[in-house]
């Protein structure tokens, strides 16, 4: 499938064959949702020969993979995209061996399918059970991280589900390289037709049409920016799973160990910038504004870390730039970290719950209570005690792999493995049963 | 709060203070959120204390509330209001005490907030612990059911969270009633002001902004008819639990024991069938139209249903009328049963597979591996082998309680317990862990 957009003389986008986008997608919906009963069918042993086969067609067609990226990647230098997108972006042969091992690590993970979530016996005698079956067809919206492509298809199928990928315009052609890799060695090992599949058209309409297909997709899970989570919760009439944007936090409390908190600090910042759950604002007890802060403040300067400091942070530290309010609510996703100055502990919560995403917040700190109230009263997906906030991640914290991070309360909160991507079935069995 | 709803000269609906509904909702949407971050940390003792006051307020009120009532059922027969909508309106002294008893039941059942979901160590020595925690704020909009309005407050206040609760014109004076009499036994009982809260206006618009509201909602629960529903995929920005709709199917297989198929039908059909859980359309193995069909279905015109059929089913009962492509879509609500005659246990699957709504769907077979087949490819929320879809309830289920069917596939599938009502938190605790 090679199509190009173009606008119709009715203002809407034809393809090449006459088609609009959205009978593209309806057709494509129609076959993820035949191949989806088939693929709830599959045995785990199917399944996990299909996953290794795709793991093993990575690596075979490495090549054809990095040329291909290597023409996304040329395109995004060109239009001086961030260095910290380009990052994410970029492929090369370990990245690929890591999607390939992903890959294998979910083929070596428990089927989800079939296990029994409760079974109980009711007093007139019913049987009944609770079952996790497979959601059924998966959307997927994602922007530059061409990896996301695998790892949502692996961990589509092991769950029984179909998948329609649709990645950004700057990564098409690793998209449509990976794609085609592994949905070729799935096909070849059984996997019905149509199970994984990639929208070929990056056109705003295709995010919008997709986002609007519930007759045939059970679930919607945009990853990427903040603009794209809100056009999808705005448009989406699938459900939507919210994912990834992390405003997160580092509260250095007056208790904390320096050495520990430094460290800590540094790799939330600096471990992998471009990513949700690096720290973008750094939230210090005003005890340790004269001593420490400007001790960790030299540190990242050093490492190129751009600091935007409120007013008590730039008086510790002169060199900082001044903070506005909206500092306060961005995702940088770059070598920039907001700093603030606070009072106690509470205020640190209370800024947290005001500007956080709900994502991934920490606490250094050496005392038990205050440890205790800051996880309790802080609401987010994953909230830490003396760790980095860099460990919110779905192989960090054994679920095998990751479909993305949810920052709703809603299915799944926190890294998402391979139990988010089911549903359950209650089954009942009676024998003439009746209601009184 | 009584306000009165008129049109602004800006085409905005206006309150009698001035305010539009927007500006309203968001008002109790702020008192909503702040009241929630208090319910969430009343111990297990103080909210079951809250609740056998509500129930005891119930009791002690029921006199204003089944005259409140009384002034509701008038006002729907007047409208002529199908009889089955009339059934689910009218509360009378037993319905109320079965109302009590539901918030009894709720306090009885055990406390699903700080409830540990997983717990383990990492090899890097962080450990990880899932915890369930509230949902926050929960919207939900209902129509003629006044019983919704304590079950839903019951059940949101015994997981942790605020409610607004967004009752039908049908129903307003109803469940003003039952609303001032459970808010005000639960503040006097130490819960926040604002965690139980009406919208006392019924327009259309109120529910609009209210599935818009997700500045301060963390989920829209719509309970109602499929109008109902479909508005809230289509607006909500809040994400939605879907509720509700049920058109449900009986199998009667040609291995069936005749009187067993028979009890099963007419409780589905008979036993209420204003609710989501009765059976709407009756799927017959060929085998059995000449001889058991024409047996149901003289009992059922006995108790007034009217039969609308297929060609075959007519042939086999020539009083049916005659069904259209729309009754095999219909949620009748009512006295009226829709009957197909189909090839196989295959056909029958295919038909509910294509028509249904993914609510309650039931095979009557003595054959071992049609009613496993059956289980497994029908693809709805509660598949039953030999019972009456009427028991797909919270309390049948023996969840205590129940705040709704879920008809999707995220979150929570099925009657929905307490357990629906909390969403869960990853707590880390580490000792200075970074991410090498």
């Amino acid at each position: 499938m090679s199509v190009t957009a173009s606008a119709s003389p009715r203002g809407e986008t034809e393809k090449a064959g006459g088609e609009t986008i959205r009978e593209v997608l309806e057709e494509q919906g129609r076959v993820a949702r035949a191949a989806a009963r088939k693929v709830a069918l599959l045995s785990t042993d199917q399944k996990n020969k299909a996953l290794q086969a795709m793991a093993q067609a990575l690596r075979d067609q490495q090549e054809d993979i990095l040329a291909a990226n290597a023409v996304d990647v040329a395109g995004a230098r060109e239009r001086d995209v961030p260095s910290a997108l380009i990052d994410r972006l970029t492929l090369n042969p370990d990245r690929i061996e890591a999607m390939a091992e992903g890959l294998e690590a979910v083929a070596a993970l428990p089927d989800p399918v079939g296990r029994g979530v409760g079974q109980w016996r009711l007093a007139n005698g019913m049987e009944v059970q609770q079952v996790r079956v497979p959601l059924g067809v998966v959307g997927m919206i994602y922007e530059a991280r061409p990896n996301v492509t695998a790892d949502a298809a692996g961990l589509c199928l092991k769950a029984g589900n179909a998948v329609i990928l649709r990645g950004s315009g700057e990564a098409l052609n690793s998209n449509r390289a990976i794609c085609q890799a592994i949905a070729k060695a799935a096909e070849e090992a059984g996997v019905p037709h149509g199970a994984i599949q990639l929208v070929d058209d990056v056109s705003r309409e295709s995010a919008l049409e997709l986002m609007r297909l519930d007759k045939y997709l059970d679930v919607l899970i945009p990853r990427g920016g903040a603009g794209l989570i809100r056009a999808a919760v705005e448009n989406a009439t699938v459900p939507v799973l919210e994912t990834g944007v992390g405003n997160c936090h580092i509260y250095v409390d007056e208790s904390a160990e320096p050495d520990k908190a430094t460290a800590i600090v540094l790799n939330a910042k600096l471990q992998r910038p471009g990513v949700c759950n690096a720290v973008e604002t750094l939230l210090v007890h005003e005890s340790l504004a004269g001593s420490w802060l400007p001790e960790v403040a030299a540190k990242l300067a050093e490492q190129g870390v751009e600091l935007r400091g409120c007013q008590r942070a730039r008086e510790a530290v002169p060199t900082m730039l001044p903070a506005s309010e909206d500092d306060w609510h961005r995702e940088y996703l770059d070598l920039i970290l907001a700093v603030r100055v606070v009072d106690s502990l509470d205020a640190a919560v209370d800024h947290i719950n005001a500007y956080g995403t709900g994502h991934s917040e920490a606490i250094v700190t050496s005392d038990y209570r205050r440890a205790r109230r800051f996880v309790d009263a802080v609401d987010a997906a994953v909230v830490y005690a003396n760790a980095s906030t860099r460990f919110t991640d779905g192989f960090q914290f054994g679920l095998g792999a990751e479909i993305g991070i949810s920052t709703q309360k809603l299915h799944a909160r926190g890294p998402m493995g391979l139990e988010a991507l089911t549903s359950t079935k209650y089954v009942v069995l009676g024998d003439g049963h009746v209601r009184p």
